[in-house]
């Protein structure tokens, strides 16, 4: 399936949490992660992210099981582009 | 369609750029809108957004045609709830 996952977490725990879902995801801006991911990644991802979150934080999890359903465009910079390719 | 729009701009035109998608869209977390929208009225958001933004500004645009394709799930504060509610 193809995820969408967005953050408002304390800014102690930003480093954390971003380090966890560069395990499983892309980076695309932000606070946002997206990428193709088996469910039972995502599970795993979702549990180690749940050991680090406090009550306060927040995560969005978008999931769009046939990624033909989806689609994506770019307005001006596409960051994630220049994060791989350059 | 559902859309998530999420966006990477300039200090400068933050405020802009969330009035503009504010007139159009849910605020969700951060910098993350999302919202039930007509395509004219989505081709019109974006006609409007791209005269504030510059070159080094980046939003991406996310369609789902069928909402019943998305699942959105979230892991502690659901923040646009609490706007809605509270």
């Amino acid at each position: 399936m193809f995820v969408i996952i967005t953050y408002d977490v304390g800014e102690k725990r930003v480093g954390k949490v971003c380090k966890k879902l560069r395990e499983y995801l892309d980076w695309t801006q932000n606070s946002v992660f997206e990428g193709q991911i088996q469910k039972g990644k995502l599970t795993k991802c979702l549990s180690e992210l749940k050991k680090i979150l406090t009550e306060e934080d927040s995560i969005y999890i978008y999931r769009i099981e046939n990624p033909n359903h989806l689609r994506k465009d770019v307005i001006g910079q596409n960051r994630s582009f220049d994060r791989i390719f350059l």
